[in-house]
């Protein structure tokens, strides 16, 4: 899926740099003139650094506010801290992983945004509980869209699953209706029963937000056998007979059947 | 919703008229010239009619297989009929509406699809068995996207249930972002328990094929209360930060909530 990303980026003329580690920036006058990796010094006018996101928590911490393993926030359900009267939610607290079940860092707006609600419920008075997360996130480079939900193999080996994989390429329209875009969907499922564990979608205009699908089949922990069968929509200017994710779908089952098949004599 | 696609097709110069019968058609030598109503007499150089589809069940009811009360060809789980050695799959044969419950005529092609893998995978010697159907549906007007799901208000009153409605008006993009387009989403949810019945969306580009997520969450009957946390992706291309299924979602669980703080004092 990142070959895609990497081969549109490099389509726009970036270059693209892996397995390289940035050791320090040269500089004239307070003004950078160059990056420098352990591979090469390369001369630039701007530096743009994307390094992830950490939870600010010393006001927390100061306060005895409890942390969790992670670093971040502990919270229940409700959003209360270990301290009475103090609730928190957003990228300072901890989420619960709905597919790994465990406590994660995760910040994305539209988990804090649904926490400041649940917060703000508790807070005045009322009851109501946060589900915790699957970090469904879409974003866009350039012509190229890309979604992802639940965990990918890396993160589903780590959780403590043995996955299989399904990569399905196929249109955003019906492959004769103007304006037919690819999209890439891979599907991570649990080997043995089949349930989905991840998704991620990389493709054209149309492609990415159909990741939403999947997360609800991720949330309701489908098995791919039932997912294949859902009700989807179809007309051509808007998918495939079939569309995209109930082939990834299919081609899962198979993967998942067919290693049933070879490990049960 | 209707009034939506209606004022799209007048602005495109189209007359719509409603609650007026067709009671024949006005020739001259082989060639149509009206269209007679029992309103009003409408010269036309052509006719295309719509009326719905038919199963064509002459040969099975002649060959002796038996027929269910909507008409269809009856059909158990596995596609068989009630003639050993005979499957049957497609427009055909009745559906079972998840729903519902109860068996309907749905001539969808997603539906005829899925029903003949299963069918040929059972005589193939396998075992599939077909889920039943949401009636999940798509289709576009000129620059107007349509999609449905599950039952609209008077299926879901004729099918036993006491639906709450909520209506909703959003944009397939953030409100800033260049080429955010109107969406407008109804759900239909049960009295009381708040359970999602069905769901409709009517919008311009990039509205409709949302449906899926609505089918998803309906396929595994989730509360309107569950569905409004479910982590859906956003980014400004692809959605405002409460997507607009989430933000119906909302509206829909409140008006369950409103109903019941009236009815259980």
């Amino acid at each position: 899926m990142g070959a895609l990303i990497t081969s549109a980026m490099e389509g726009y003329g970036m270059e693209v740099r892996m397995e390289e580690t940035v050791t320090g920036f040269e500089t004239d006058g307070g003004q950078v003139t160059a990056v420098v990796t352990d591979q090469a010094t390369i001369p630039t006018d701007l530096v743009i650094l994307g390094l992830g996101v950490a939870p600010n928590t010393t006001l927390a911490a100061q306060a005895g506010i409890p942390l969790g393993a992670t670093g971040a926030i502990a919270v229940d359900q409700r959003l209360r801290t270990g301290v009475e009267g103090v609730w928190a939610g957003g990228d300072c607290v901890e989420k619960f992983h709905r597919v790994s079940r465990r406590h994660v860092r995760l910040p994305l707006g539209t988990h804090a945004n649904k926490e400041g609600r649940t917060a703000g419920i508790n807070i005045g008075g009322g009851y109501a509980t946060f589900p915790g997360v699957l970090g469904t996130a879409v974003t866009k480079i350039c012509h190229v869209e890309v979604g992802r939900t639940g965990l990918g193999v890396a993160e589903a080996h780590a959780a403590g699953f043995d996955p299989v994989t399904a990569v399905v390429d196929s249109t955003t329209r019906a492959g004769y209706y103007p304006g037919a875009k690819p999209i890439r969907t891979k599907l991570i499922a649990e080997r043995g029963t089949g349930r989905l564990l991840g998704a991620q979608i990389v493709g054209e205009e149309g492609a990415a937000k159909r990741i939403d699908v999947l997360s609800v089949a991720l949330w309701h922990e489908t098995p791919v056998e039932e997912l294949l069968n859902i009700d989807l929509s179809y007309a051509p200017p808007f998918s495939p007979l079939w569309d995209p994710v109930l082939i990834a779908a299919r081609k899962a089952w198979q993967a998942v059947e067919n290693d049933r098949s070879h490990t049960e004599p």
